[in-house]
């Protein structure tokens, strides 16, 4: 509940972006994972703002690994990853945000939390804390790398600007190649119109949102639960838990809308002894559960609410109306950030089935 | 897990299409709410086919409450609906579909259950255990509109036809009234052209999809929990619990990639002293919480898989590609029928989170 | 919560006395165990009163499966057990108990729902609830057997008599010989001593208590988990759930506290390859994990609540201090049938540990 | 599940002895509490070794508060607490146990994380882990002392020799006396045989376990859920989770075995107009709800397993029979330590109760 997610193996996330820590524990992964600290590393390197992730090179802030580890493989007991915060507050203060940003969570963390709440930097709803899911993400992908799983994720749109898809007929080169794009966008002329568009909100104050597009392969048929673990209500489950996420779709998702169920359904045929099916609009799930077909899904980003712009809000102590300029910088996209988080969510998803389906036996280089 | 949903409260589904019976298992709920039964007869009644439906009247096959109520009242112990099948297979059956149906859960199930499914008309994924859901949604609608709580759905798109939208300056009425009809679409040009669009898809054996939109109004602000159970997390998962569930969005979901910050923002103002947002592009949700605006979201279904065109599928036991045609009556579209689960399944979600929130404390026309 | 237990495999309970109905879903289970229907009867006939029982013939009111079940062979899916209940109240009742029985849950329920309970012999907390546990229990027991798993419990103690215990070097025959036993007691003098005490106790309506002891043979070392999941920790949760259950002690429990580590400790060897400990004071569980030997543990049961003595109770309407004789045939013991519900819940809890540890694929006759 | 436990809060768990640094997660607790440090530091103190206890000061070493807290005052969100250890392992090391210690978790350990496990001081089941445990329990201690609500224990026996009980009509006052000991024992002169049987045991290099006996005022009745989370239930799993606990009883626990139910029930009378139970056999819980009395229970400790004395073990390497004789300096006896974090777990399992039945709304000074 609340900070804990899910069912045979867990992550919990705490902290708050001005105390002292960030992090998160994994619970329940098999004992023997070796953790792929470069993967670890390219993903803390893929989340961070735009500036530092350029330069390519593995960051030296490398979350700590307070437990769980033994000479970079797993113990099978709690993966505790601490990230340490550089903004510390001073040790008594006062950070309730009484003029609310609009379309943060200031507002509302206020009312949920009787005015207790820390707000500064959006404390513990700030989008630093997927630092830490992004760590614990990829100790999961270690283990589905291991057993030749891959998840990668590009901008599909952003500001009505479109990358071209996933060339479905060679899905692992594609994932290959956009898990080392820093701005992960397909088409080089798309990829300068939305970094222009970025420039553009950001001098304007401004900000933008967009779509992302993954791709899972190598996930065998079986896996998922009927109804309430589903495979898409587990996965939308984790990912609706990021701040700017507002929608989801699988396989063919709002189009279906405009198809007949003779064009919406998947035929299945035999292709070298083994099932497939001729097309994917189900993206991958029948009935909840995996058909061996990659998985497919979109994932809608709202514009990050951190604008510079003058904005209307009330005033909570005086109970008048009034306006609030957001200081300092703002990323005005968070889209290409996002994506790995949305893999990192992914991950941990996909390693909770297969441990369901398989149990905590492993062993290193091994696997089932 | 699997088949049992809810941090505070829980939900519990079982049955198969053709065994003895389907039911569910509502735990948790506080003592002393009264079932508004005629709710729940109008909540199945909205469910069934559609001929059956048009007639208006109250069905006798309600559910059988065989635990947790005592003269109309829960007693606060678990709440157990069983609903009885007609058409029940014999004692030693072969079940298995050796020929799985494109779209359905037949070859998945198949892979997951090792080949010890039952099959028939679905098994356990069958569309008709939502009677069962529905039944439990309906305990939870009376709770929630003892609170002035109110969910509605309309169909918003249907094969390229779009509905109007809900008028929200005057929301609870929108709800009333959709909630009496048993197509519910609001434009009557528009739902002549869907009926006759499902009808040439009938004529055709083929079927249609749609996005479904809907509307709670009456939550207080505040409710809800950070990250893994935002009530976007705990509504998607329910939501994508359903069959033909392959997208939700919250609020302006997949079109805030084509807005900026400025754009997408919702800006708080005080109106009679209260806060309120100008705008509701969050769909009452800010960082996971409700914001106490209308929380709107919007759910894609795909075109029932059940066709009766011939279909290319495969022969799990030959091993050899083949061909299916679906025998028996189909509905040529579920959405109509869909709008009510997805209404059920939102009033479990939002009785767990307020009980969450105030605890199981309650009174019979009271209430907290 | 509440009436769900378990972490890879949940058990949902539901139903009251005099409700139409009690029953179980139990959720989880590997597709493909054969339950095995002989023992299911077997077990539910050593849960019946005393008389029923002493017949020894398979009774025919076995639980109707519901669902999950295909043949004989489950499914994967829900299991529903349910269980029709003869006395059933009329429509419109009320059923509050003003004058709460001594020790039993009247009025603590009356308290925690608010007066909105069902209190009709017992309601929700009956010990007729047992019977649904014990034919969950028993589709685990067919799991278990199929790997070679065996649970049996003896009366240790009742009103100061004593059993004598299992003899540890020859404990499967022992178990196997228990589980023929209705009344389940090795020694002929202390099991004729026993029920001497109990008609004893029936005539001057009173009732006794005792203390259960529990053997499980054939679990493997290294199952369990660390700290709130060890099998300590999962087994008390299971068995203080039943309404008479007082105390519960693994290996040598409170014998502990007079002794020393150099004679607690369960030194380890080598046997024919396979490490094992000398002595077994821990019970087979070290750190709640289990080490390869017997798993041990004993069960404190008070003697039931139900006596037809005169006892002082309150009124709860007038606010006075009153009396109240029970009326009605009361169990004078219910230690004798206690044992197969032990077993019933132990053999669940052990099931959920084996499918943590190997996930849920199985195969009928086969095991792992 | 695994090191996450609780319905409506949960505490989470990570760490290794000789790892760099341990610690606890606890969500879920309302905003507001005022977080009593002299509390916390005071049970920090207690759980520490005799000789650092005897000082009486606070010590340095409390907690790092990592999340969660404002000023003294919960947040609402996690409250991350974390030990950083000094005995910490070098980067490389090789750790695991081939010669198990009798009766600890090292080979239990060793099957069950497949030869992966940190053994290091016994890496995740150290009883250093209780540290972290003792810390989350004081965050909770403060909730229920704000409500009027105490817990306390004292040792009733430890190698044969008994301390007197609990005054029964005195608790409060006896709760506050005991909680002031370092050696929690009421008796003078059985504190003094104890601490002379300790060193007795210290001396040749054996140990010595024990009976705890706790005591909770100020719950009122009502509290508990049927089933599945009985008080005892949740109390046990809770209190099942610390190593050394081997036996748990709830009132009279094992004595019921020797009473009958006219002796063993507990009449209700009103008592300035409040019920009440004359006695108290039932440890204040009826159907596993509180019935308003003080809970009571006693909790068996086996002898700390680490003795200097040569044992049997065995050479998991060479597979042979051998002897250990373990090095440094051990702790003849852990009961009067103990007792604190049975207070603590005790402290937790009653928190989340409170909130499972009054939500999570609370202010501090004030509450519910």
């Amino acid at each position: 509940m609340n900070n804990t997610f899910g069912n045979h193996i867990t992550l919990t996330l705490f902290g708050e972006s001005h105390g002292s820590a960030i992090g998160a524990v994994l619970d329940g992964m098999p004992a023997g994972i070796r953790i792929d600290e470069e993967l670890m590393g390219h993903m803390m390197n893929l989340r961070k703002p735009y500036g530092a992730i350029s330069t390519g090179r593995i960051e030296k802030d490398l979350p700590e690994i307070i437990s769980g580890v033994k000479n970079g493989v797993t113990e099978g007991t709690p993966v505790t990853l601490l990230i340490r915060n550089e903004n510390v507050r001073s040790a008594d203060y006062e950070s309730i945000s009484l003029k609310p940003r609009p379309s943060h969570a200031d507002y509302t963390a206020h009312v949920r939390y009787n005015g207790f709440e820390d707000a500064s930097g959006g404390g513990h709803f700030s989008g630093r804390l997927t630092a830490a899911l992004t760590a614990a993400g990829a100790v999961c992908m270690s283990m589905l790398n291991e057993k030749g799983i891959q998840i990668g994720t590009h901008i599909s749109e952003l500001y009505g600007i479109h990358d071209r898809d996933f060339d479905e007929n060679n899905l692992e080169e594609e994932i290959a190649l956009i898990n080392q794009k820093v701005f992960p966008v397909f088409d080089e002329a798309a990829e300068e119109k939305m970094k222009e568009a970025i420039k553009e909100a950001a001098a304007s104050q401004d900000s933008l949102g967009g779509i992302l597009d993954t791709a899972v392969t190598g996930m065998e048929a079986g896996i998922g639960d009927p109804w309430f673990d589903s495979v898409e209500s587990m996965l939308a489950h984790a990912l609706f838990s990021l701040g700017g996420v507002k929608g989801i779709e699988f396989g063919s998702g709002f189009d279906f809308a405009k198809m007949k169920g003779s064009e919406a359904n998947d035929p299945f045929v035999y292709e070298n002894g083994k099932v497939r099916t001729l097309t994917n609009h189900n993206g991958g799930l029948n009935g909840g559960i995996t058909n061996g077909m990659p998985i497919r899904f979109r994932t809608a980003v709202k514009p990050t609410p951190s604008i510079g712009i003058v904005q209307k809000t009330v005033d909570l102590s005086s109970k008048e109306n009034t306006e609030i300029r957001i200081q300092g910088r703002h990323d005005p996209a968070i889209i290409h950030r996002a994506r790995i988080v949305v893999d990192a969510m992914s991950a941990f998803v996909l390693c909770d089935f297969l441990i369901g389906r398989y149990g905590n036996v492993w062993s290193a280089g091994g696997g089932k």
